[in-house]
């Protein structure tokens, strides 16, 4: 029995916000249950200094948590002058999930900054984080495209990302935090709208999981991804 | 004629949401025309060393805003490994002026750490800041009497805050970004529910003003402020 | 009665001290009573990254402590790897107090720095360091002008400041430690020489502060800035 | 074919030396082909702070590579003034690996903290990392049994990490340097003794990869795993 | 020829003044020439940790330039937010040199720290901290002798330091800022009272120096030192 | 009598291997006793900011210590987010050292990077550093005069460093760690082959030394390094 009385296969309710706030060129409201998760996407012109010149684009992201996001109030980043661990994998994450999916050279010598801003946590902030920004890339893609600042989209596919994991024996699709705090096995999938996966990050927190087990959470994590990219898909109209 | 085509005396539309996140113990978003801060309090039993056993509580803000809360992006605080000077000047602002409310002696020996994080900016976002955090913190402090961690409320008053300045010649209430980054004079209020004043700070940004301007000025801080109490009170329910 | 046994609207005592040191364009030592600052002014060839190729110069300012300036000691700043949010605050003012008298577009791509260093501290180090960077900021403007490097000066005005405080219940003029660490009200005013407002900063420490009162301040700082005034053009010979 | 002409399944020559310096209470030179990294363990009879008091140990990581352990020299994390991000993701990892096997209840109150160096790296330093540190991790449990300040050891399995990938299309075990910097996909395995996964880590560098791939590199692994842990087992006499 | 037009044995003018500030247990202004540097004394009455519980004191000292102490500005220390190594280095051979000269145990637990803060400088600035400091921390002692928080000086001896250096081929005693940068060897020497060699920190900065060089250094130092010592007398009366 | 057993003025055994790691221009393991230094040199066809457009090369070097390199592990510099003032220190030694027989014009503009890495620490770890930091530059040279980048060796004599110190009364050669936690002078002496100074950093730790001690230490320096250098000579095969 799960906390919150879902079945093993069912993903938490998902809403996807676009145009949350005004300034982005690409800005999301992705929320996965009582995840909430703020995702913009902003165009700079130019790229990073290993890539001047030589006819490429970028995408790139950050990562952060509202110190309130929490049920405990965490450390503000900023104040303790520099991101944890957590933070740096995570953020290093989401922009190499995003880039399977860009085709660089086509996307011209400019860069994509996604920012994703937990502003309340319950679990899966940074799978929620990766379905969302891929939605506000989209918008700053469409943008560019509208403006003709690009002919074609660089966009090969679409991406996103859900947790699956092994609770009191039993493998379960979209961990809340409940769940996710008493565990055996966690793990991050991360697809393509084809099908393809970009990352699986699995880990054991007690036990050590087997094969037979490993093959369950992916099966799960496809059946999950499969219908995040419908709504992904749904909320950009496409 | 202002941008906005607000006379010189208007406040813009104000929002204040209670219990905008679940787990901060007061969460309140607060919109000010295009301006969006999310303002919780943490409760925190204990006090920070400088405070310990004197016997009194303390209260003390941060304050941040979202990479893309801004019209071109900000880079993020805690990527370059430091608050800028601003953020320092702003959340020891918000700090002062909510202790300038509280009897530290009767919130005992606990802290209520106060976060202030912009979501979306449209000038005035310091003001907005301390305005809706008043009501996180008056929240967090029912909370404490309703658990009966306190006896009595440690709050001796409501605090507000607005922006006024001097646009094109003329003294106006609560700048907007448009205003804000126009004007020659800029000035923050900070005042208590019964008309004293906590904090003023005015700054000439072009031509020095004059001691008429300043009064000007005032006049219009003192009617802004009290609607703002009265919708502070109005979304208390007090 | 203040400790002191000055009269409410009276000043401590000034002295100015320019060429005190033999490196710097400007080099003044300012003592107010025994708040001690020595100011420079070095002037250099060129200007911030955001000012490059838009014509104008920049005026600048930094301030320190040094450890035992206070009566007890300290922590070095640049020891703990960074300045503390009061410092900052304190930089940014004195900063764009000095900016309100100086034409930048006049003074040329290049940029003046001022530092303000308190070897000695009694209260009001900040609106001495304003008063005295002033006097040292001239010195490096005549200097840029007897080289022929200008043709003619971009100072438009001259620059003091002091404080003002309710004192057990009266508004007195320019605070020592003893009655700063003492008082309801703190204000700093920042003033040109023809009696226009750059900086009005106000906070109640204790009791929120009235109009009348903030009236009776303000009154006292008119007074007193006009005497600082007349001190910089002795010290100048102007 | 790979670039060493090793045969798709076929591990780099792996050497253990342990009592590698003198210092440590385990110190193992590890070396996978040209990776050569330093491993020692070292015994600290208190925990951190998040762990006083409650009757179990600690076991942790640190990871650094020399700056000229790679082809072109890299910047010293030290002078830099912070570790990056891959560092920070990669002392974790091996981390939470080693705590897989040790029972912290059994350790005491009592911290073994790793320290892994790489000297020369030609690809897989992080999984040789963990294969070796694992045996330092055991001479430091040894030396604790010996000196009968353990009754009982707390590890509870062998565990060790391989990197597997698609090069070329072609499911290959053991990457090394040109192997890594030119495959589609990426992923370290870190498995205990008994066949347990504990990290699955799997990253599409290039083009996505299916389930069917994703099962040829979990029986690879499997299949190198099961060799390092006999090669522990040899290194270690048991 | 000196570019002063001293003789090769001439010390610069020398100048102490004691109770150059007023907070500070001991405060003292050396001027060597146009090196100006205000050296404080601070007791603590605490140990730091590594001592706690020893049964012994501690004396540190700090070092820090004024930013336009010199010809050109340095950047601020504290706003570049570290320190540079040499700083570290200065700071930690003053700290060493008055420990040389200090019964540890007779101290008590209590710590005398030193800042040294060049306000002008022309070469030696770091023997003049270890001269003036000197004198200081006697101030600092005597006060503690005073007020009978010790029974008996813990000080041992006197200590000063003075540079000499090989000037266009000729050994002369302390180098200016002219000769310092235009020297061959640059040797710093700490000598005790009684004539004992605390540190000698010689450095070729052009061609190596030779044995005889060597020879020749030291005995201008020697001379220069006693002459430094009975200075230290002269200003402390005894 | 020496912990060891040396006589007063024997060196440890020294070994110097070339070639140690794969990717270093100059790469050398030095062992001198159980002091092991990993030095390799890195060229960097750039020179820093303030050389650009000098028509000249650079030398420098930077300085570390494993974490348990010690008997007791040490906080890695890189996670504590600065190195230490000793190891500024040292790495400023040894840069100063090596450019002692460099003719930068010759270089050219590029720089030769040193790291000195400890693996194992017993004493005399910054002496053995210059000793083999200078095999490894060597080498390095040697690579670009064979790659024709450069004509002629910049390249104008030897040089090579070691610690003498008075122990137990005793003035010895090459400090081990059980006599420098011990004596009472310790005294680094770097020199060229040709026998001139470069360096010469002596402190004293307990006693102040004497004119006479000195003499003794330096005859004890010139000895030893004429061996290191004759070492140094025989490893190159020159």
């Amino acid at each position: 029995m799960r906390p919150s009385q879902r079945s093993a296969d069912q993903l938490r309710a998902i809403s996807i916000t676009r145009n949350y706030t005004k300034h982005a060129e690409g800005s999301v409201l992705i929320e996965c249950g009582d995840t909430k998760v703020i995702c913009t996407a902003s165009i700079d012109e130019k790229v990073p200094p290993f890539l001047r010149g030589k006819g490429q684009g970028w995408v790139t992201a950050e990562y952060g948590m509202l110190p309130r996001s929490t049920g405990s109030r965490m450390d503000r980043e900023a104040a303790r002058g520099k991101q944890s661990g957590r933070t740096q994998e995570i953020q290093r994450l989401i922009g190499r999930s995003l880039r399977s999916v860009v085709d660089l050279k086509k996307l011209g010598e400019r860069t994509i900054q996604i920012d994703c801003d937990v502003i309340q946590a319950d679990g899966g902030t940074r799978t929620a984080s990766i379905t969302g920004a891929f939605v506000a890339l989209h918008d700053a893609v469409s943008l560019l495209l509208k403006k003709e600042l690009l002919a074609a989209s660089p966009l090969t596919d679409f991406v996103a990302a859900i947790s699956v994991g092994v609770y009191r024996g039993v493998p379960v699709l979209d961990l809340d935090y409940a769940e996710d705090s008493d565990c055996d096995t966690d793990m991050n999938v991360v697809m393509t709208g084809s099908g393809g996966f970009v990352e699986v990050q699995g880990t054991a927190e007690g036990v050590p999981f087997s094969r037979g087990e490993m093959e369950a959470l992916l099966d799960l994590a496809q059946s999950g991804i499969g219908q995040l990219v419908a709504q992904q898909k749904t909320a950009l109209g496409v």
